[in-house]
Parts: structure tokens; C-alpha cells; sequence
């Protein structure tokens, strides 16, 4: 009888840019919610993230079979749409928080799972603030996920893993590519990657380089300012000495004065602009100075969607970092994130861990300068340490006709129940 | 005795753009000539393709283990390197073919195989005529390649199978991705894709599109003249039914004068020309004249050197038509190409057929305007058909911490004998 009167809903969400991965936690959460049903009545999803919880635009989980809820776990990109909406300050905008709190008492929701990465960590915390100051019981946990591996405290993020065994397979193979071609054709090959502030999934391709020779020859940090000069001389020396050059080059490079050089340019050999995206400029300016032929490539979407060459590591942790949040939750415990704790890198051995939602919020954790090599152009053996026990194993999906069989899932509306809210 | 005399050593170069299956084909011709002793003695590899000929820069293949020969049928790139470098008419430059048969004789080479596309074909069919002309026993044999699909007479050509599972595969996951963003976020995600002339590659994104609604959405040939307004209008049809839209794009996307965009540019709304690749031109038109927030990416060398997601038919195909082409040499056929022919489609059934090399030399096989989609904007049935066969299986290569473990041979060069010759 105490147990059926403290069963509640769950309500889970998706925030900000997706993963290989994210999808994975969502399957832990339900699978483990669906264990708990003396705790846990239904699991709903916010349709597009937050905004589902504002708009009330609620999806009922348990629509959906077993089998199609294991699927999520091979299935890339949010299931149940993300969004990039950040809920302003609690005094900018106190009755978005009502709304949420509004929302989930109508819909009976004792435990918010959020799903992101610091914005969504700082958001959580806030909810579990206004939720308490309102005196409705509500256990608000955080869940990691950013490709970016940028959170405070964990050890790693789930959905970098991937990433990074994706970035760093794909200049491998371009590598082997590019050598080939070097004697009368292309020279220079430049991959450009995720990563605005911090340099982890251009560290990444760096995994690829095991020994003297093997691509990528540089990388392009958005934590060390660029320099054209140095640069240049570097990529002639690279070519002269192994015939080819591979670059990897953060979408976050930045000129001495700190400038995006994607919103900057450089200038050509007549004075004349060069736009574009990071990695098209550094091909533009290795043409343009060394007269070498290039090709490049942008990995965009492709890189953290790529959910055909996963790391298993990665996925082991997003499953069960979505397991361990709905177990802390139904423990009680309320404000805190799942964590990934390093305990070895050699041999590679990792726990979860639990941290305050408040020393997550809001920061950015950056490459720590002696994980780049001195020059800037390369990561050091310490670096290496650190990412590749992410990128251990292959978790590959099903397959069907040919490729990848991932799951579309019906998300069925749950019936509202309160006036409409303009967001 | 007899057999002991008629022992040749052979010749084997990789021509023009590499794929993920050209080292998977090498591989077929060494082995299969290692089992064959009694006419062939050593297998010689030029080095940098048809130049290492030319300028007598041999690698002696019997340097390298079984175990490292192996290997190649899983490392993408061209092992011995390539070249894009076509031999001149025989009128205009007589004295490179005869270069090539005083090495080929300096060198006791009996057997010359050249793994290329359809210029390849037409430089061993003249390589052959000018071996006949000087009475030099010589036995030349093409072998099909190329990602662009575009070789006549085989039903498919190597590499492309692979390149067609990479595209498709990542153009579904990039599907996923969008989809959950596009309530907040990008609204059309582009990819830019190779094939210059001919659309194959292009259609392969299409088979990521099994059901209503599935990504991509639209497919830009360069077959179809691209018209800006038919296309703006589809995607916002796109958009406001789905959510959502994805494109892609032929790299060799022609405006209505038959001109490349990538050369010629579009005006935006206040007349600036807008350059850049096919696909960038493409995503900015959308941002500029329909206001959705884009992603593109541009896939460049990684879709053809993706051997980790390489199609097991693909490799199948590429090491048969390797072992084929030994064959056809010891079994004296000359001046031929083995080739795949289409058995049936379903259930699929291939076999190796025979080619002149006459017949494939210089010609291109365009996309049959019947597995075009009506509006231009799709594949037919007729053409899901063709190539649903071409990307079944999986066939991945070994891993080695967390990365494909692709093979770098030692390529030990044959001493020379001749003066040397400037190409």
C-alpha cells in the first residue's frame, strides 16, 4: 500500500545537440523504469526536449514494445526530439518554472531525468529549486551527454567516445588515401571537426597517429591560436619529409586575436577575404601559399551521428549511467548527476559516480594544456592515455537491406490535461 | 621444362582515385599468383601506379609475408600508390609505350595488369598494341575500379558498392540527427557527395529512403539541370510536412547552362555570387531564400576510403575479379577485362564475365534516365532494384586499440637496370 502510494511518472528529456548515444540512455532509463514499476508508473518523454514538458507535449513510453525500446540502444540522433531552448534566469522568468512544476503535478511526475550537458545540468538544478520553493516533491536528476566531453567532474561524456572513434578511423582511412594519391595529385588532406571551444574530438583524431608517419601529421586546436606562419612551414616540412600531410582542424580555430576563423577569414596571397568554415580556409590558405592540391572534408552531422562505428566502451557508459539515474532517483536522492569515475587507464576500469547538479552546471572543462603536445600541433602521450580506453570496441548495429536498422518509435501523445502555454 | 621456361614475372599498378576494395583486388592478384609459381614467378608492383613503369620504380611484392598480403584485402587506399597520369596518344608520344616494354623486358615482365577505370582501359589496350607491334610477348589484362560506378560493360564496378553502403548509411544517421533537431534548430542538412559526371554515388543516398518520410528527401544529379526554384519549393514542402528535410548532392550539379554550380556560383538575394562546393552553394541558397538553419557536410575522400563499413559483396566482387584476372592471364587471354555480369537481381546472382578491353576503353555509363524519379528528385524502384544488391553484407576489418588495423607494406624496390627516363 506505501509503495503504491509513492509510485509516481517519470518524465525524461533531451537536450541540446544529440549522439550516437543519447538514445542509448533513454532505452536504460525506460528498460530500468519498466523494472521499477513499484516505484515508476510510465515514463513520459518531452516531444522536443523541455519545450514537450512547457507545451505539455507529453509522449506515453510504455506505447512502445520492449523490442522497440531495446532498439534505441543502436539507434542514433533523440528519439523523442531535442531542442536547443535554454529557460532563462528564475527571476527573468519565474512562470516557465511554474508552468514545468504545473505540468508535471497534472500529469502526476515525481522525477524529472534530463538529459544534456551543462546548460541542461544548470536547468535541472534550477527546476529542483523552484519545485522545493513551491513545496512539490519532485527528484530532479541530471544525465550526462555532450560529444563535446566538455562537463565538469565526469570523467568523459557519453556520445564523445563515439565521436572520437569515428573522427579518428575516418583520417586513418583518408590517410591511407591521400598517400596514395600524393605523387601526382592531392597532398594535402583536411579533415574539419566538432569542438567550437574545446579540443577533444580534434585530440581524437590524433589517436590515429601511432607512429612516425601515419596520419594525422597536425592538429589544429581551438585552444592555440593560430599561426599561419608556423603553420605553413610545418605542413611544406611534412609534405617534403612523408609526401602528404593529414590535418585535422577544430571548427573553433582561432586567429591571434581570438577570432573564430570561420567568422574571420584570412587574407589571400591579393589581399582579398577568404569565408568559409575552418577547415575549407586552412585548405584555401595551404593551396593558395604552398601550391599544394588539397581536398577536404566536414564531418558535420555525419561525425556524432555515426552510430555504426560506436565505441563499446560508450555505450556500456550511456547505458548505464541512464540506468544508475533512475536508481538514484528512486533512492531518493535529488539534485545530482550520474558520473563516469576513472579508476585505471591501464587497464582501463571506470565506475559510476554521483555529483552535486550544482558543480556541473555551467562549466566548460577544456583541454588541459599538457594534453597538446609544445609545439600545439599534436597531443602528448599523456592525452593518449586519457582518450584510448574511449574508443575501445565495436558495438556495430543490426543490419537490414544493407544498412544499419535503426528504430523510428510511435510516440503517442499523452492527452493534456491543461490550458495551452506560449513559449 | 617446358613450364619452367614459359615463366614470367608480372606487372601490377593501381590507376587513378583509389577506393576502399582497390588493395582488396591487389591482394586477389598476388595471391592467385603465388599459387601459380609455374607461370608466374614474381609479382612486380609499380610504384605511384603506371609511373613506377616508366621510370622503372618497381617493388618487388615477394618481399612482403602472406600474412601482410592478407591484410590488403582490408586496407583501404592504393598500397603501391597511384597516379592520375594518362599516357598520350600513341602518335604523340611513341616513346613512352616503348619506355615501358624495354622495362617490362629488362625486368622479364609477361604479365601486365592494370586496376583502373576506363582510361586505364584504354592505356593497356594501346600498351598491348605496341607490345604486338614489337614483337614482345606480353599478356595485358584491365581489371574494373572506380567509386563512380561508370565502367561499361560490368554491371557494377568495384569500390562503388562501398562507397554506396558508406553514403547511404550516412545520410539515414544524419536523417536521425536532424530529426531531432529541427523543432529549434537545423531544418535541412545537406551532403555533398562525389561523382562528378555520372550520379550513381548520389543515387546510393537514396536507398537510405525505404518508407515515407525517411531522409534524404531530395537528391540533386547531375544528370537533372538544376533549377533553383523547383527545388526551393520542394523543400519547403518538405520541411512543413516533415519537419524536417535532407538533401543530397552530386558533387557535379550543373545549373541550366550545363555549367558546374561549384564553378559558376549562384547570386543571393542581393545579387553577391555565392561559390563554393555543390553543397555549400546549395545550403546557402536554402538559408538565403527560405530562412531554415542548415548543416552540410561534405564527405570528400572519407566515403571512399571507408573500409570500415565496406559492403561484403563489394570486397567479394573486388577479390574475384582480382583472382579472374590472374586466371585470364595464364590461361593466355589478352588485351581483356574480367567483369561482373548480373545474373539476377532476386534473389542476387553475379558472375565473372570477359570483356574487351576495346570495348570499355573511354567510355562512361551515365545513369539510365529511367531510375531517375519523374521530378528528378529521387530514385525509381527500377533503380533501388540495380543497386539494393551492390551493399549487402558486412565485411569489417580487424581492430587494434579501438581502430581498424590497416596494413602499410614494406614495398621494397627491384633494383634497376636501366638508365633512367623523364616523364
Amino acid at each position: 500500500m506505501i509503495s503504491r502510494m509513492s509510485r509516481k511518472n517519470a518524465f525524461y528529456a533531451q537536450s541540446g545537440g544529440v549522439t550516437a548515444t543519447i538514445n542509448t540512455t533513454a532505452c536504460a532509463v525506460i528498460e530500468t523504469a519498466r523494472k521499477h514499476k513499484n516505484k515508476i508508473a510510465k515514463v513520459y518523454a518531452g516531444r522536443d526536449g523541455i519545450i514537450g514538458a512547457l507545451t505539455e507535449d507529453l509522449i506515453d513510453t510504455s506505447k512502445d514494445s520492449a523490442a522497440a525500446i531495446r532498439a534505441l540502444r543502436h539507434t542514433p540522433g533523440g528519439a523523442f526530439g531535442s531542442c536547443r531552448y535554454k529557460l532563462k534566469g528564475l527571476e527573468e522568468n519565474r512562470a516557465q518554472y511554474e508552468r514545468l512544476i504545473e505540468v508535471f503535478k497534472a500529469h502526476d511526475i515525481g522525477y524529472f531525468f534530463y538529459n544534456g550537458g551543462n546548460d541542461s545540468a544548470d536547468t535541472s538544478h534550477k527546476i529542483s529549486h523552484v519545485a522545493q520553493t513551491l513545496g512539490y516533491p519532485l527528484i530532479c536528476i541530471g544525465i550526462p551527454k555532450t560529444v563535446d566531453n566538455d562537463l565538469a567532474i565526469t570523467d568523459c561524456c557519453p556520445g564523445f567516445g563515439s565521436v572520437a572513434k569515428y573522427v579518428a578511423t575516418s583520417i586513418r582511412e583518408a590517410g591511407y588515401d591521400v598517400a596514395s594519391m600524393a605523387r601526382t595529385s592531392t597532398r594535402v588532406f583536411i579533415l574539419e571537426v566538432m569542438g567550437r571551444h574545446a579540443g577533444w574530438i580534434t585530440a581524437a583524431c590524433g589517436l590515429a597517429h601511432e607512429k612516425e608517419g601515419d596520419a594525422p601529421h597536425i592538429l589544429l586546436f581551438p585552444e592555440i591560436q593560430f599561426d599561419e606562419e608556423r603553420f605553413l612551414a610545418r605542413v611544406k616540412r611534412v609534405v617534403e619529409g612523408d609526401g602528404y600531410c593529414a590535418i585535422a582542424v577544430s571548427e573553433g580555430l582561432r586567429n591571434r586575436d581570438g577570432a573564430f576563423l570561420s567568422e574571420t577569414g584570412l587574407k589571400d596571397a591579393f589581399g582579398h577575404s577568404q569565408l568559409g568554415g575552418a577547415g575549407e580556409i586552412i585548405a584555401r590558405l595551404v593551396k593558395d601559399r604552398l601550391g599544394y592540391k588539397y581536398h577536404w572534408a566536414l564531418a558535420d552531422y555525419l561525425q556524432r551521428a555515426a552510430r555504426h562505428i560506436a565505441s563499446k566502451v560508450d555505450v556500456e557508459q550511456s547505458y548505464k549511467l541512464g540506468v544508475a539515474a533512475v536508481k538514484l532517483a528512486i533512492a531518493g536522492e535529488n539534485a545530482v548527476m550520474p558520473v563516469i569515475e576513472r579508476v585505471s587507464s591501464k587497464p582501463y576500469r571506470w565506475r559510476i559516480g554521483v555529483a552535486k547538479l550544482a558543480d556541473v552546471a555551467n562549466k566548460e572543462k577544456m583541454m588541459p594544456r599538457d594534453f597538446i603536445s609544445e609545439d600545439g600541433f599534436h597531443i602528448t602521450p599523456k592525452c593518449r592515455a586519457y582518450l584510448l580506453p574511449l574508443i575501445q570496441g565495436e558495438a556495430p548495429p543490426p543490419y537490414k537491406n544493407g544498412l544499419p536498422d535503426y528504430i523510428k518509435l510511435k510516440n503517442v501523445s499523452v492527452p493534456k490535461k491543461l490550458p495551452a502555454f506560449k513559449i
